[in-house]
Protein backbone atom coordinates (compact mmCIF):
# COMPACT_ATOMS: atom_id res chain seq x y z
CA UNK A 1 0.00 0.00 0.00
CA UNK A 2 1.06 3.56 -0.89
CA UNK A 3 0.00 5.92 1.81
CA UNK A 4 -0.68 9.57 0.33
CA UNK A 5 0.11 11.94 3.54
CA UNK A 6 -1.66 15.47 2.75
CA UNK A 7 -0.10 18.60 5.11
CA UNK A 8 1.18 21.56 4.62
CA UNK A 9 4.38 22.24 3.59
CA UNK A 10 6.62 24.12 5.35
CA UNK A 11 6.03 23.48 9.09
CA UNK A 12 6.03 19.90 10.83
CA UNK A 13 2.35 20.75 12.33
CA UNK A 14 0.42 18.04 13.24
CA UNK A 15 1.71 16.45 10.25
CA UNK A 16 4.70 15.15 12.14
CA UNK A 17 2.83 12.81 14.33
CA UNK A 18 1.90 11.24 11.00
CA UNK A 19 5.05 11.20 9.18
CA UNK A 20 6.92 9.65 12.13
CA UNK A 21 5.22 6.88 11.91
CA UNK A 22 5.36 5.92 8.36
CA UNK A 23 9.16 6.93 8.44
CA UNK A 24 9.67 4.30 11.62
CA UNK A 25 7.61 1.60 9.95
CA UNK A 26 9.63 2.23 6.42
CA UNK A 27 6.33 2.76 4.91
CA UNK A 28 5.80 3.29 1.26
CA UNK A 29 4.04 6.79 1.34
CA UNK A 30 4.00 9.98 -0.38
CA UNK A 31 4.05 13.50 1.50
CA UNK A 32 1.72 15.14 -1.72
CA UNK A 33 1.63 19.32 -0.71
CA UNK A 34 5.57 18.95 -1.43
CA UNK A 35 5.33 17.10 -4.34
CA UNK A 36 2.26 19.29 -5.62
CA UNK A 37 1.95 22.24 -3.27
CA UNK A 38 -0.59 23.69 -0.81
CA UNK A 39 -3.69 23.63 -3.27
CA UNK A 40 -3.96 19.87 -3.36
CA UNK A 41 -5.32 20.31 0.08
CA UNK A 42 -7.58 22.81 -0.66
CA UNK A 43 -9.20 20.83 -2.91
CA UNK A 44 -9.68 18.21 -0.36
CA UNK A 45 -10.94 20.95 1.78
CA UNK A 46 -13.16 22.15 -0.69
CA UNK A 47 -15.04 18.85 -1.09
CA UNK A 48 -13.85 18.39 -5.20
CA UNK A 49 -12.25 14.91 -4.41
CA UNK A 50 -14.07 11.41 -3.36
CA UNK A 51 -14.13 10.02 -0.04
CA UNK A 52 -14.62 11.35 3.40
CA UNK A 53 -14.37 15.19 4.27
CA UNK A 54 -11.60 16.50 6.41
CA UNK A 55 -12.27 19.74 8.21
CA UNK A 56 -8.52 20.51 8.07
CA UNK A 57 -5.23 18.57 7.47
CA UNK A 58 -3.25 16.11 8.44
CA UNK A 59 -5.35 13.69 6.49
CA UNK A 60 -4.37 10.31 4.37
CA UNK A 61 -5.39 8.71 1.64
CA UNK A 62 -4.92 4.65 1.75
CA UNK A 63 -6.47 3.35 -1.50
CA UNK A 64 -9.87 4.77 -1.45
CA UNK A 65 -9.77 5.47 2.51
CA UNK A 66 -10.02 9.38 3.51
CA UNK A 67 -8.83 9.77 7.00
CA UNK A 68 -8.47 13.40 8.89
CA UNK A 69 -7.84 13.77 12.51
CA UNK A 70 -4.03 13.04 13.44
CA UNK A 71 -5.79 10.70 16.42
CA UNK A 72 -7.58 8.41 13.90
CA UNK A 73 -5.32 8.54 11.39
CA UNK A 74 -2.77 6.92 13.69
CA UNK A 75 -5.69 4.78 15.45
CA UNK A 76 -5.72 3.28 11.52
CA UNK A 77 -2.21 3.17 10.69
CA UNK A 78 -1.11 1.40 13.83
CA UNK A 79 -2.21 -2.18 13.43
CA UNK A 80 -1.51 -1.46 9.91
CA UNK A 81 2.09 -0.55 10.20
CA UNK A 82 2.90 -2.92 13.23
CA UNK A 83 2.88 0.31 15.65
CA UNK A 84 0.56 -0.51 18.25
CA UNK A 85 0.31 -4.09 20.33
CA UNK A 86 -2.73 -6.02 19.49
CA UNK A 87 -5.38 -6.44 21.50
CA UNK A 88 -8.79 -3.98 22.30
CA UNK A 89 -6.94 -2.84 25.52
CA UNK A 90 -3.81 -2.07 23.91
CA UNK A 91 -5.13 -0.29 21.04
CA UNK A 92 -7.95 1.91 22.53
CA UNK A 93 -5.37 2.68 25.89
CA UNK A 94 -3.01 3.91 22.34
CA UNK A 95 -5.79 5.89 21.46
CA UNK A 96 -6.36 7.84 24.35
CA UNK A 97 -2.98 8.60 24.71
CA UNK A 98 -2.65 9.71 21.66
CA UNK A 99 -5.69 12.11 22.10
CA UNK A 100 -4.06 13.45 25.53
CA UNK A 101 -1.00 14.17 22.98
CA UNK A 102 -3.34 15.90 20.43
CA UNK A 103 -5.22 17.82 23.33
CA UNK A 104 -1.86 19.35 24.91
CA UNK A 105 -0.21 20.08 21.27
CA UNK A 106 -3.77 22.48 21.07
CA UNK A 107 -2.95 23.84 24.04
CA UNK A 108 0.46 24.56 23.41
CA UNK A 109 -0.92 26.44 20.31
CA UNK A 110 -2.88 28.18 22.27
CA UNK A 111 -0.02 29.85 24.09
CA UNK A 112 1.30 32.20 21.30
CA UNK A 113 -2.67 32.50 19.65
CA UNK A 114 -4.93 32.64 22.41
CA UNK A 115 -7.52 34.85 21.19
CA UNK A 116 -7.79 34.10 17.49
CA UNK A 117 -5.90 31.80 15.60
CA UNK A 118 -6.50 34.37 12.53
CA UNK A 119 -4.40 36.66 13.65
CA UNK A 120 -0.72 37.04 14.01
CA UNK A 121 1.38 36.25 17.55
CA UNK A 122 2.46 40.27 17.48
CA UNK A 123 -1.68 40.90 18.00
CA UNK A 124 -2.37 38.93 20.74
CA UNK A 125 1.17 39.23 22.78
CA UNK A 126 0.10 40.62 25.89
CA UNK A 127 -2.66 37.45 26.43
CA UNK A 128 0.00 34.92 25.09
CA UNK A 129 2.36 35.83 27.81
CA UNK A 130 -0.68 35.41 30.17
CA UNK A 131 -1.69 32.11 28.98
CA UNK A 132 1.92 30.73 27.99
CA UNK A 133 2.75 31.32 32.62
CA UNK A 134 -0.46 29.27 33.27
CA UNK A 135 0.41 26.38 30.72
CA UNK A 136 4.09 26.74 31.78
CA UNK A 137 3.37 26.42 35.48
CA UNK A 138 -0.17 24.62 35.42
CA UNK A 139 -0.83 22.31 32.67
CA UNK A 140 3.23 21.45 31.23
CA UNK A 141 3.69 19.60 34.62
CA UNK A 142 0.28 18.26 34.79
CA UNK A 143 0.13 16.65 31.32
CA UNK A 144 3.96 15.54 31.72
CA UNK A 145 3.16 14.19 35.01
CA UNK A 146 1.00 12.30 33.74
CA UNK A 147 2.45 10.37 30.90
CA UNK A 148 5.65 9.58 33.41
CA UNK A 149 3.31 8.36 35.17
CA UNK A 150 1.95 6.15 32.29
CA UNK A 151 5.71 4.81 31.54
CA UNK A 152 6.02 3.68 35.24
CA UNK A 153 2.91 2.25 35.55
CA UNK A 154 2.76 0.45 31.90
CA UNK A 155 6.48 -1.03 32.19
CA UNK A 156 5.19 -4.57 34.26
CA UNK A 157 1.61 -4.58 31.78
CA UNK A 158 1.16 -5.81 28.43
CA UNK A 159 -0.70 -2.62 27.49
CA UNK A 160 2.08 -0.41 25.64
CA UNK A 161 4.86 -2.52 26.84
CA UNK A 162 6.14 -2.42 23.69
CA UNK A 163 6.96 0.26 20.90
CA UNK A 164 4.01 1.77 19.77
CA UNK A 165 3.22 5.16 17.58
CA UNK A 166 2.45 6.51 21.27
CA UNK A 167 6.20 6.50 21.88
CA UNK A 168 6.91 8.39 18.74
CA UNK A 169 4.19 10.99 19.21
CA UNK A 170 5.91 11.47 22.76
CA UNK A 171 9.00 11.76 21.23
CA UNK A 172 7.52 14.79 18.47
CA UNK A 173 5.98 16.49 22.24
CA UNK A 174 8.86 16.55 24.34
CA UNK A 175 11.12 17.52 20.87
CA UNK A 176 8.74 20.63 20.38
CA UNK A 177 8.32 21.32 23.79
CA UNK A 178 12.37 21.25 24.13
CA UNK A 179 12.26 23.72 20.88
CA UNK A 180 9.42 26.15 22.40
CA UNK A 181 10.03 26.16 25.93
CA UNK A 182 13.81 25.35 27.23
CA UNK A 183 13.63 26.83 30.21
CA UNK A 184 10.03 25.70 31.71
CA UNK A 185 11.87 22.45 30.40
CA UNK A 186 14.87 22.19 31.88
CA UNK A 187 13.06 23.00 35.34
CA UNK A 188 10.69 19.91 34.67
CA UNK A 189 14.09 17.46 33.49
CA UNK A 190 14.74 15.97 37.03
CA UNK A 191 10.16 14.73 37.26
CA UNK A 192 10.52 12.90 34.36
CA UNK A 193 13.85 10.40 33.49
CA UNK A 194 11.07 7.65 31.46
CA UNK A 195 10.18 10.22 29.47
CA UNK A 196 13.42 12.01 28.76
CA UNK A 197 14.75 8.41 28.29
CA UNK A 198 12.10 6.74 25.81
CA UNK A 199 12.58 10.06 23.72
CA UNK A 200 16.27 9.13 23.72
CA UNK A 201 15.50 5.28 22.35
CA UNK A 202 12.56 6.65 20.07
CA UNK A 203 15.58 9.45 18.18
CA UNK A 204 17.89 5.93 18.37
CA UNK A 205 15.68 3.95 16.68
CA UNK A 206 17.44 3.66 12.77
CA UNK A 207 14.78 4.61 10.65
CA UNK A 208 14.05 7.66 12.82
CA UNK A 209 17.75 8.77 12.67
CA UNK A 210 17.94 8.96 9.35
CA UNK A 211 14.58 10.74 9.02
CA UNK A 212 16.06 13.43 11.25
CA UNK A 213 18.79 13.59 9.50
CA UNK A 214 17.14 14.59 6.23
CA UNK A 215 15.92 16.68 4.57
CA UNK A 216 12.29 15.53 4.88
CA UNK A 217 12.45 16.63 8.58
CA UNK A 218 12.19 20.45 8.40
CA UNK A 219 13.16 22.01 11.49
CA UNK A 220 11.12 23.76 13.47
CA UNK A 221 10.09 27.06 13.03
CA UNK A 222 7.75 30.16 14.36
CA UNK A 223 4.87 29.42 11.71
CA UNK A 224 4.45 26.08 13.47
CA UNK A 225 3.27 24.67 16.51
CA UNK A 226 5.97 24.68 18.87
CA UNK A 227 7.53 27.98 18.39
CA UNK A 228 10.21 29.64 20.57
CA UNK A 229 9.22 32.90 21.44
CA UNK A 230 11.63 34.18 24.60
CA UNK A 231 8.90 35.99 26.27
CA UNK A 232 6.73 32.85 26.67
CA UNK A 233 9.78 30.80 28.30
CA UNK A 234 11.73 33.21 30.56
CA UNK A 235 14.79 32.28 32.35
CA UNK A 236 13.30 31.75 35.62
CA UNK B 1 -22.48 -5.27 29.63
CA UNK B 2 -23.18 -3.22 32.85
CA UNK B 3 -21.53 -0.34 31.71
CA UNK B 4 -19.97 2.22 34.33
CA UNK B 5 -19.60 5.89 33.41
CA UNK B 6 -17.06 7.91 35.21
CA UNK B 7 -17.83 11.63 35.06
CA UNK B 8 -18.63 14.99 37.24
CA UNK B 9 -21.77 15.29 38.90
CA UNK B 10 -23.62 18.62 38.15
CA UNK B 11 -22.50 19.08 35.07
CA UNK B 12 -23.38 17.53 31.34
CA UNK B 13 -19.56 18.89 30.41
CA UNK B 14 -17.99 15.76 27.73
CA UNK B 15 -19.36 13.22 29.68
CA UNK B 16 -22.91 13.80 28.26
CA UNK B 17 -21.63 12.58 24.58
CA UNK B 18 -21.12 9.35 26.13
CA UNK B 19 -24.43 9.39 28.10
CA UNK B 20 -26.87 10.45 25.09
CA UNK B 21 -25.15 6.89 23.66
CA UNK B 22 -25.83 4.69 26.13
CA UNK B 23 -28.89 6.44 26.59
CA UNK B 24 -30.23 6.44 23.01
CA UNK B 25 -28.94 2.65 23.19
CA UNK B 26 -30.93 1.74 26.11
CA UNK B 27 -27.80 0.30 27.44
CA UNK B 28 -27.18 -0.72 30.89
CA UNK B 29 -25.13 1.99 32.64
CA UNK B 30 -24.44 3.50 36.27
CA UNK B 31 -23.20 7.06 35.93
CA UNK B 32 -21.13 6.23 38.72
CA UNK B 33 -20.22 9.53 40.70
CA UNK B 34 -24.21 10.24 40.90
CA UNK B 35 -24.62 7.07 42.97
CA UNK B 36 -20.83 7.79 44.98
CA UNK B 37 -20.15 10.96 44.70
CA UNK B 38 -17.00 12.53 42.61
CA UNK B 39 -14.26 11.21 45.10
CA UNK B 40 -14.63 7.78 43.23
CA UNK B 41 -13.67 9.48 40.02
CA UNK B 42 -10.26 10.47 41.77
CA UNK B 43 -9.83 7.34 42.54
CA UNK B 44 -8.81 6.91 39.28
CA UNK B 45 -6.94 9.82 38.22
CA UNK B 46 -4.60 9.38 41.39
CA UNK B 47 -3.34 5.85 39.52
CA UNK B 48 -5.19 3.64 42.23
CA UNK B 49 -7.21 1.36 40.28
CA UNK B 50 -7.03 -1.19 37.93
CA UNK B 51 -6.53 -0.50 34.21
CA UNK B 52 -5.64 2.33 32.14
CA UNK B 53 -4.64 5.17 33.45
CA UNK B 54 -7.14 7.96 32.30
CA UNK B 55 -6.02 11.51 32.18
CA UNK B 56 -9.89 13.18 33.10
CA UNK B 57 -13.02 12.42 32.85
CA UNK B 58 -14.92 11.22 31.10
CA UNK B 59 -14.14 7.37 31.47
CA UNK B 60 -15.70 4.32 30.53
CA UNK B 61 -15.35 0.89 32.53
CA UNK B 62 -16.38 -1.70 30.27
CA UNK B 63 -15.57 -5.59 32.05
CA UNK B 64 -11.71 -4.77 32.50
CA UNK B 65 -11.05 -2.44 30.07
CA UNK B 66 -10.94 1.18 31.24
CA UNK B 67 -11.02 3.74 28.22
CA UNK B 68 -10.63 7.74 28.90
CA UNK B 69 -11.34 10.49 26.29
CA UNK B 70 -14.54 10.99 24.41
CA UNK B 71 -13.61 10.17 21.13
CA UNK B 72 -12.06 6.97 21.94
CA UNK B 73 -15.28 5.78 24.54
CA UNK B 74 -17.54 6.19 21.66
CA UNK B 75 -15.14 4.83 19.08
CA UNK B 76 -15.27 1.52 21.42
CA UNK B 77 -19.07 2.08 21.98
CA UNK B 78 -20.42 2.41 18.28
CA UNK B 79 -20.09 -1.04 17.11
CA UNK B 80 -21.01 -2.87 20.52
CA UNK B 81 -24.03 -0.34 20.79
CA UNK B 82 -25.34 -0.37 17.39
CA UNK B 83 -24.48 3.36 16.78
CA UNK B 84 -22.13 3.45 13.54
CA UNK B 85 -22.66 1.52 10.60
CA UNK B 86 -20.30 -1.53 9.90
CA UNK B 87 -16.74 -1.44 7.86
CA UNK B 88 -13.98 0.30 8.32
CA UNK B 89 -15.00 3.56 6.04
CA UNK B 90 -17.74 4.72 8.02
CA UNK B 91 -15.67 3.79 11.78
CA UNK B 92 -13.30 5.79 10.76
CA UNK B 93 -15.65 8.75 9.57
CA UNK B 94 -17.36 8.34 12.15
CA UNK B 95 -14.14 8.58 14.30
CA UNK B 96 -13.11 11.66 12.71
CA UNK B 97 -16.25 14.18 13.01
CA UNK B 98 -16.60 13.18 16.58
CA UNK B 99 -13.46 14.33 16.91
CA UNK B 100 -13.55 17.58 15.04
CA UNK B 101 -17.02 17.98 17.45
CA UNK B 102 -14.51 17.44 20.54
CA UNK B 103 -12.29 20.17 18.47
CA UNK B 104 -15.08 22.79 18.92
CA UNK B 105 -16.19 21.53 21.83
CA UNK B 106 -12.94 22.72 23.37
CA UNK B 107 -13.18 26.12 21.62
CA UNK B 108 -15.95 26.51 23.16
CA UNK B 109 -14.86 26.18 26.72
CA UNK B 110 -11.66 28.43 25.50
CA UNK B 111 -14.57 31.17 25.05
CA UNK B 112 -14.87 31.80 28.37
CA UNK B 113 -11.72 30.39 29.98
CA UNK B 114 -9.39 32.02 27.13
CA UNK B 115 -6.45 32.46 29.66
CA UNK B 116 -6.89 29.46 32.11
CA UNK B 117 -9.03 26.92 33.49
CA UNK B 118 -7.84 27.13 36.76
CA UNK B 119 -9.21 30.74 37.11
CA UNK B 120 -12.80 31.79 36.96
CA UNK B 121 -14.54 33.15 34.38
CA UNK B 122 -14.86 36.71 35.92
CA UNK B 123 -10.86 37.07 36.51
CA UNK B 124 -10.44 36.53 32.33
CA UNK B 125 -13.72 38.23 31.18
CA UNK B 126 -11.67 41.04 28.75
CA UNK B 127 -10.29 38.34 26.95
CA UNK B 128 -12.91 36.08 26.78
CA UNK B 129 -15.04 39.07 25.28
CA UNK B 130 -12.30 38.99 22.12
CA UNK B 131 -12.15 35.36 21.99
CA UNK B 132 -15.84 34.73 22.02
CA UNK B 133 -16.25 37.32 19.43
CA UNK B 134 -13.88 35.74 17.19
CA UNK B 135 -15.15 32.28 17.88
CA UNK B 136 -18.57 33.79 16.81
CA UNK B 137 -17.62 35.56 13.35
CA UNK B 138 -15.23 32.92 12.48
CA UNK B 139 -14.73 29.30 14.22
CA UNK B 140 -18.53 28.73 14.83
CA UNK B 141 -19.73 29.45 10.66
CA UNK B 142 -16.41 27.15 9.66
CA UNK B 143 -17.34 24.22 11.77
CA UNK B 144 -20.84 24.58 11.40
CA UNK B 145 -20.76 24.91 7.52
CA UNK B 146 -18.31 22.12 7.64
CA UNK B 147 -21.07 19.67 9.74
CA UNK B 148 -23.60 21.03 7.13
CA UNK B 149 -21.69 19.95 4.58
CA UNK B 150 -21.03 16.36 5.85
CA UNK B 151 -24.78 15.57 5.87
CA UNK B 152 -25.59 17.31 2.33
CA UNK B 153 -22.70 14.91 1.26
CA UNK B 154 -23.79 12.05 3.05
CA UNK B 155 -27.25 11.42 2.02
CA UNK B 156 -26.37 9.74 -1.20
CA UNK B 157 -23.28 7.56 0.93
CA UNK B 158 -23.07 4.29 2.69
CA UNK B 159 -21.04 5.88 5.60
CA UNK B 160 -22.94 7.58 8.20
CA UNK B 161 -26.03 7.03 6.17
CA UNK B 162 -27.53 5.90 8.65
CA UNK B 163 -28.11 6.65 12.58
CA UNK B 164 -24.65 6.93 14.55
CA UNK B 165 -23.00 8.87 17.40
CA UNK B 166 -22.06 11.27 15.70
CA UNK B 167 -25.93 12.49 14.86
CA UNK B 168 -26.32 11.88 18.87
CA UNK B 169 -22.60 14.09 19.36
CA UNK B 170 -24.35 17.02 16.81
CA UNK B 171 -27.19 16.85 18.55
CA UNK B 172 -25.55 17.78 21.98
CA UNK B 173 -23.46 20.05 20.27
CA UNK B 174 -26.36 22.18 18.40
CA UNK B 175 -28.28 22.07 21.84
CA UNK B 176 -25.21 23.12 23.70
CA UNK B 177 -24.70 25.87 21.26
CA UNK B 178 -28.24 27.11 21.41
CA UNK B 179 -27.97 27.46 24.86
CA UNK B 180 -24.41 29.45 25.27
CA UNK B 181 -24.50 31.67 21.57
CA UNK B 182 -28.50 32.28 21.45
CA UNK B 183 -28.14 35.29 19.34
CA UNK B 184 -25.26 34.52 17.14
CA UNK B 185 -27.20 30.54 16.68
CA UNK B 186 -30.27 32.80 15.65
CA UNK B 187 -27.95 34.32 12.91
CA UNK B 188 -26.74 30.91 11.53
CA UNK B 189 -30.31 29.46 11.22
CA UNK B 190 -30.68 29.98 7.67
CA UNK B 191 -27.19 28.27 7.04
CA UNK B 192 -27.76 24.72 8.76
CA UNK B 193 -30.87 23.67 7.57
CA UNK B 194 -30.01 19.98 7.69
CA UNK B 195 -28.25 20.28 11.46
CA UNK B 196 -31.54 21.71 12.43
CA UNK B 197 -33.55 18.99 10.87
CA UNK B 198 -30.84 16.39 12.46
CA UNK B 199 -30.94 17.40 15.81
CA UNK B 200 -34.86 17.35 15.59
CA UNK B 201 -34.73 13.94 14.76
CA UNK B 202 -32.56 13.22 16.99
CA UNK B 203 -34.35 14.69 20.28
CA UNK B 204 -37.53 12.76 18.74
CA UNK B 205 -36.00 9.40 19.21
CA UNK B 206 -38.01 7.77 22.09
CA UNK B 207 -35.23 6.57 24.07
CA UNK B 208 -33.45 10.49 23.56
CA UNK B 209 -37.25 12.07 24.72
CA UNK B 210 -37.53 10.38 27.51
CA UNK B 211 -34.22 10.85 28.35
CA UNK B 212 -34.45 14.24 27.87
CA UNK B 213 -37.11 14.62 30.25
CA UNK B 214 -35.43 12.90 32.72
CA UNK B 215 -33.78 14.01 35.83
CA UNK B 216 -30.43 12.03 34.58
CA UNK B 217 -30.23 14.96 31.85
CA UNK B 218 -29.02 18.28 33.91
CA UNK B 219 -29.53 21.60 32.76
CA UNK B 220 -27.36 23.47 31.13
CA UNK B 221 -25.75 25.96 33.25
CA UNK B 222 -22.40 27.84 34.03
CA UNK B 223 -20.54 25.69 35.42
CA UNK B 224 -20.07 23.24 32.30
CA UNK B 225 -18.44 23.70 29.19
CA UNK B 226 -21.42 25.68 27.17
CA UNK B 227 -22.47 28.80 29.63
CA UNK B 228 -24.87 31.54 28.80
CA UNK B 229 -23.03 35.32 29.29
CA UNK B 230 -24.62 38.06 28.00
CA UNK B 231 -21.44 39.52 27.21
CA UNK B 232 -20.05 37.01 25.30
CA UNK B 233 -23.31 36.26 22.54
CA UNK B 234 -24.48 40.19 22.34
CA UNK B 235 -27.72 40.65 19.99
CA UNK B 236 -26.15 42.03 17.13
Amino acid sequence: MRYELFYWTGIQGRGEFIRLALEDAGADYIDVARKRGDKVIMSYLRGLQEGSLPFAPPFLKAGRLVIAQTGTILAYLGPHLGLVPGGAAAEFYAQQLQQTICDIVMEVHDTHHPIAASQYYEEQRAQARKRAQVFREERLPKFLDYFESIIERGNGRQALSRHSYVDLSLFQLISGLDYAFPNAMQRMRGRIPRLRALAERVADRPNIAAYLQSSRRIPFNEQGIFRHYTALDPAS
